[in-house]
């Protein structure tokens, strides 16, 4: 993978001589990126590309080559690669569609592709990607734009969209290695190479098809031990599976072996599309949670039965609070209220102002040996006419010093992004859009601190 | 219910003399709110609020009063109403927490303002209420801020959160009731108001404990053929439940029971937080789906699969496209595209423009007979950048001369705030955040047509 990633020197061929905006012109994506390697463009048709010598063929360059970067029509993509192997190229991408994942003509192509590669000495990334993106060096074979960030999250999928859009997917990503119809390099490549990266600290992935799923689900298993893995499997209808046949050429399988085997290693399994961005946030920043007891602090009554009804679908349930924990609310609230989990803190708040109530409460609750983890309910208020309400500074005062617990929130009102923003700016809590997906966070923290705990030989 | 949403006099009892932000002054914000009826403020303290001439207890305001708002300490409750019933007040909401949501001497309170009310007939919003909200006379009882919008959707709660933030609940709503404990006024009074009422034309319902259940079941059954019902029931835990009775003071009951009694009405049924919104703007922007046959029309491969999966998950299948519709998009595609359902347009977006690509697909789609429904996933590009990216024009160009089908988008890129206004623009096409959620949002079109098909023997 490493002349995937980090090459020295890069060959693109079949470059237009088009830019700017709508051209998808790669070369010119590649330098806008901060490509700092050798690129040389080869296009019989052209002389100068972007103020660079064009080579008419891979042939005529006489200088060494780590990768080549291939958008040709099907019909030339044997015969080019040829000539790769002929000029010692160590690796190949090949971008365009009309592979295993069109017709039977280019099925046999892409078996082509494989056969020449393997005699060659030669990998080979696709056909139908966007190549790599590596954050690291400023390096990226996407004809799109992409985002630049030196995230510790990496991503290996089979799809130009989520690639491109990973901020919207995954979040921001460091590291991404889009496999396509992965005829050479599959998951199992990509993620050993993520897996031994001290850059990378969590790992998203979209998955179509998987090949040696044997190797792969070894490999997830070692390498879930030290950093979380997150797959989105899909193709779990029938024809979501046929689609994947034309999308990536791949085979689906089996869905429901796929995930009882996928499981099993310890990777977080995700059904559906929305939640990527939600396990990459949550394993990415928050503590393992130690048992399934949970502790809520909410503004709403009504909230407080929502969660409870969400932790049981996901498997948690409401911790029994020490009296202590009680009483540190029950003295700022009225004599009348009911106390208990969830800490419905409103009565607290009118006699005493917000940020005194939930500053209490959350320094009893993280202090409560019952409590493994915390959902806090709160107001998103507009500022600064409200900013009585905005407790996120007194939060964030109490976790200071308090003991690692995963704690998340769930901010109701006219102002989510700001507040937002102001709850994650220690990074000791996370915020979500739903009752339901907060619950649902902490239910995986606790499956990390499950996998964390296990024996190898248990998870294979 | 008409003294309580239309009053044409205010006594408020208790009001505070404190004003401004944070002090929650409950005929400050009535005023501000615009309310044109008198108002008449009741504090033993005080002689003047807000300008206004204060009286010292309820019977000493000599003229008609509509409805009383009592936000007192439980401990006066019993006899400021039974000044209320002697002064021939037609209503009360009483606004504090501290009765059957509390405990038994709370419980005992709250039966004895039942008791009063009865004999001096008078009608109890609450206890544990904002009150209403009516945005088409510009009225409300709620000491929050809150919305002013005149839309057609009508709310019911059991929770202040929800009724102050129901912008984010259920967005927008024109009229408004919270019934708090309901030891008068429930579901069903609220039910019968807003099911008669022609401003309104859609109900969204947030649901701790239901009394006259059977008699709202009936009333539901009945109003659903007018206008759609969305319920969101919680207290489906045990620990959910048992909160509810410290919530609201109201027996969640059991909670299948319910829930198999109330989708029998035709309602639409909730089971999670942050699915109202997208509820309420599936069922009052777009036509029921006559079948369960889905087309989609996709930028993207491994999107089209992932929606294979969820209509699967929602009782929704992908239709048979007639050879006419696949000939339309297979004109504008390389050879070796195949082309089916998911409808797959990337290579001729690439090759023709996403707008001409979009255009003739949906077209097609559209007046395809196989076809009850269609999810666009399209790209939400920045712009103007890459404005050739944008399809909102085309699209919504399309749906001009289509026939009454339902169409829902999915949005993928960095730019989706301003691309769902422009995609909803000629509210013909709504947008979701997920596959997911736009696959669930064409069930329940589905799911109407048939309660609309319905007779009314099918649905007690």
């Amino acid at each position: 993978m490493k002349a995937f990633m980090e090459p020295k020197s890069v060959a693109l061929i079949g470059v237009s001589r088009k830019s700017g905006p709508g051209s998808f012109n790669i070369m010119e994506n590649m330098m806008q990126y901060g490509y700092k390697g050798r690129i040389f463009p080869v296009n019989p048709k052209a002389r100068e590309i972007l103020g660079t010598k064009v080579y008419p063929t891979i042939r005529s360059v006489r200088e060494e080559v780590d990768l080549a970067v291939i958008s040709t029509p099907r019909e030339n993509a044997l015969s080019i690669l040829e000539d790769c192997a002929a000029s010692k190229v160590k690796a190949a991408i090949i971008v365009n569609q009309g592979y295993a994942d069109a017709d039977d003509k280019g099925k046999e192509i892409q078996q082509g592709i494989l056969e020449v590669a393997r005699r060659g000495g030669m990998r080979v990334l696709g056909p139908n990607t966007l190549g790599v993106l590596n954050n690291f060096n400023g390096f990226t074979t996407s004809f799109m734009p992409i985002g630049k960030e030196r995230s510790p999250v990496g991503l290996i999928c089979q799809s130009g969209i989520l690639f491109v859009g990973a901020m919207e997917f995954s979040g921001a990503i460091g590291k991404g290695i889009d496999i396509g119809n992965a005829c050479d390099i599959g998951f199992y490549d990509a993620l050993r190479y993520l897996g031994e990266d001290p850059d990378i600290k969590i790992i998203a992935i979209h998955m179509e098809g998987l090949n040696q799923a044997r190797e792969f689900a070894s490999l997830a298993a070692r390498v879930v031990k030290e950093k979380p893995i997150i797959i989105l499997k899909t193709g779990s209808s029938e024809r979501g599976a046929a689609s994947a046949m034309t999308h990536s050429g791949t085979m689906a399988g089996n869905y429901h072996v796929y995930r009882a085997a996928l499981q099993k290693t310890g990777v977080t399994f995700l059904e559906e599309d929305g939640k990527m961005f939600y396990a990459v946030k949550t394993l990415g920043s928050l503590p393992p949670m130690k048992g399934g007891k949970v502790a809520v602090i909410t503004f709403s009554g009504a909230a407080g039965i929502m969660i409870s009804d969400a932790l049981e679908r996901h498997g948690l349930s409401l911790s029994s609070l020490t009296a202590n924990t009680i009483r540190s609310t029950a003295e700022l609230s009225p004599e009348w209220m009911p106390l208990g989990n969830p800490l419905d803190i409103w009565p607290a708040v009118m006699k005493h102002g917000a940020a005194k109530a939930y500053s209490v409460a959350l320094r009893a609750v993280m202090n409560d040996p019952n409590v493994d983890g915390v959902i806090c309910v709160a107001i998103a208020p507009e500022m600064p006419a409200f900013s009585f309400l905005d407790v996120s500074g007194a939060i964030n005062e109490a976790m200071e010093e308090a003991p690692q617990k995963p704690v998340v929130a769930w901010l109701y009102g006219p102002n989510p992004l700001e507040m937002r923003k102001h709850f994650e700016s220690a990074k000791r809590i996370m915020t979500y859009p739903t009752l339901e997906l907060a619950s649902w966070s902490l239910s995986i923290l606790r499956d990390r601190h499950k996998v964390l705990g296990m024996k190898k030989s248990e998870m294979r």
